[in-house]
């Protein structure tokens, strides 16, 4: 490793004040998923990566990938990425800093003249929000061939036209997607690495400047949840007739939350949320003990065996619950999205790299996932950000992102076998 | 007391159907307050009474009274009454059951050729449902001169003709009302006995036809509760650096759960409702964290001590769990009406008349909370209804009716002084 190669900051910088200055739109970020925001951003890099002196290809279906060659280039490739699409009115870092990094990672190394021992090359994903067309990952799934061919039917959410159109319209051939094709053969890539903001405030809270992500947390979610009771006169029936869909759901809720309080004693990573809860606007009233509650239990952890066992948990709670209040569940089917566990031993030398080594695990999904699922040994590293993401506030330190940039570069110095 | 006397079953039994016929409107009961429903009503028992040969009156805001005179005129009467209006859709035994009840004893007494030692009167009471007009008990509290004469510029819900315009259109006279001028003397009443439907469950699961109720419950309510937290992604957030809202609101419902419990173990009438309870529309979702809730809590007890006691407890566990859950509670105003006490001689003298003795709190209003407000002895019997109120499908057992008019005649004939 050689202490005296430092990540191009300075790139960085320019590179983030161009994105936020092309694709600004009003107070947020738009960088529609295949459409001219995120095109915009992707001949920014182009152009950085073409200054660096980067070799630059595009794939059939849009994504940018931006190498320095290796003294071997037959051999299994090291990819650094992340998307550089943006929700609607998103903020400037959420995606774009995995790929400033590894550019700017690849730029120290190309004026250090350093050669490494195989293709490094800098990944730009497209279209990893779902904002713009109801898929995830549309990049990263589509290069290994994993894509639903249905998906290019899906209609952009604010124009309508269909991801197929869209293709077509930039130039890009849908056809790998219909037929299912992979544009990168998971065995030659020798590792996946993304540097990524937090979306939440765990580092803020920590006062950390960056950590290593555990994993992605799969998710397991209750996305039509019911209660089903009795409407009532709130005055006229005592606790014992009643049944009360809210006073349940309270009931049920309140035990997920001390279930999930026991795992996190005990060490387990998960989170628990019922984001929507509402008894029914066209029936309930002030005075009436409610007939029936809708809830989402969303459900995420690091391995289905827990996501599983704490659904199992939640069906048998609504089962006492019910008959304890006099009233039936119908907690519904779960939509299921998997786990990705990250790389052992890319985590721990990245550990090993930061002066306060940290690691947490990532709630939301990254492209990431999408390598893990393929075998690819993926890693992520986390920047501290202040004010969630996906929101005009994002806020990400250059000083934390050079401790995250410092990490990839140094991991890439030193890359384990 | 003469056992021999019977109140007159068949009269009521043609006086319930009667009712029926007259007023049902499709599925269910409609006796519009002030409207020709109702008034289909008041001319049904009017005939009736006259067939009896009881002194009839009507006062100047329509409210009917039946008279069969006592030995003593000028002394204080005994008024049984209840009202004859009923909710859109609702049923024939809400409010009527108690007038019928009067007339089918003092048809009895008549035949009986009985001469109380005072007058004996059946007030058909009007407009006691708050459904039509925004506000509850324009008869007798308008008997009392205890309305606010804005109420005089309420439109019907329907169709929107003022209280004032539907009174004049009825030959009635708003004047009393506007000059909050009383109709009737408390001191003049001796008494006011209230046979009322159960609006509750409780007699059907208790197996008993009849009880005695000890007091109408007083209502305060939190109508306009909420609940400040901070939306954010429900992956990326860990239980301790969450603002959720439906979490701490969940905490506080059950907390609230549990103190009524403890109350109810201590023997105390309460019930407590949050009826209304829901997550933003237009901001939730199944992957975020709620920023925010609204809901109601409705606290119901005989006394406003024990009301007070309670809102007292909700907003200190209010402000322990929003420190506890890092979010805001605003429980805001309550809007409060207050228990009405029935009166402890008669309570107990009904009591000792039933064969199997049952005493419960009324939860929903009733014209005798406004006889006691003004300082009038007042007691009532609830009679066993299945199904609930206000609704079509009420249904009183004449048997079960039989059992509460028996109570009052027993009352009448061996009135305590």
């Amino acid at each position: 490793m050689s202490g005296a190669i430092e990540p191009d900051l300075q790139l960085a910088a320019s590179l983030f004040e161009a994105l936020g200055r092309a694709t600004r739109r009003g107070h947020g970020i738009v960088r529609d998923s295949y459409g001219p925001g995120e095109q915009a951003a992707h001949d920014i890099m182009r152009s950085a990566a073409s200054t660096i002196g980067l070799e630059i290809t595009v794939d059939p279906i849009g994504n940018l990938s931006m190498t320095l060659p290796g003294k071997e280039r037959a051999a299994p490739r090291i990819i650094m990425g992340s998307h550089l699409d943006s929700v609607p009115q998103g903020g400037n870092y959420d995606g774009a800093a995995g790929v400033v990094a590894g550019l700017c990672v690849l730029a120290a190394m190309r004026r250090a003249r350093i050669v490494p021992g195989c293709d490094l090359c800098v990944m730009a994903i497209r279209a990893e929000e779902s904002a713009w067309f109801d898929v995830a990952y549309l990049g990263s799934g589509g290069a290994f061939g994993l894509l639903d061919p249905n998906c290019l039917s899906i209609e952009r959410s604010d124009n309508g036209q269909s991801l197929e159109a869209t293709l077509r319209e930039r130039g890009f051939d849908p056809r790998p997607i219909r037929e299912r094709r992979r544009l990168m053969d998971p065995a030659q890539i020798r590792a996946y690495l993304e540097l990524h903001i937090e979306q939440g405030p765990t580092l803020v809270a920590q006062g950390l400047p960056a950590a290593v992500v555990s994993g992605i947390r799969g998710c397991k979610r209750f996305r039509n949840a019911r209660c089903i009771g009795e409407y009532a006169h709130s005055g006229a029936v005592s606790r014992r007739y009643r049944h009360d869909a809210v006073a349940a759901t309270v009931a049920f809720l309140h035990h997920m939350e001390s279930v999930w309080q026991q795992h996190e004693e005990a060490g387990e990573d998960l989170v628990l949320t019922a984001g929507e809860l509402y008894t029914d606007p066209a029936m309930h009233g002030p005075s009436k003990i409610a007939g029936e509650t809708r809830f989402v239990l969303d459900i995420r952890a690091l391995t289905d065996a827990l996501m599983e066992a704490v659904a199992a948990e939640a069906r048998a709670a609504a089962a006492r619950i019910a008959d304890a209040y006099r009233v039936q569940f119908d907690l519904g089917a779960t939509s299921d999205s998997p786990p990705a566990v990250m790389d052992r031993r890319l985590r721990s030398q990245l550990l090993g790299l930061l002066e306060r080594p940290f690691e947490m695990a990532s709630g939301a999904g990254h492209d990431a996932a999408v390598f893990a699922k393929v075998g690819v040994p993926s890693a992520m590293i986390f920047v501290r950000n202040e004010n969630g993401s996906h929101n005009p506030h994002e806020a990400m330190a250059l000083e934390d992102f050079a401790v995250g940039a410092r990490a990839l570069l140094a991991l890439l110095l030193n890359f384990p076998l």
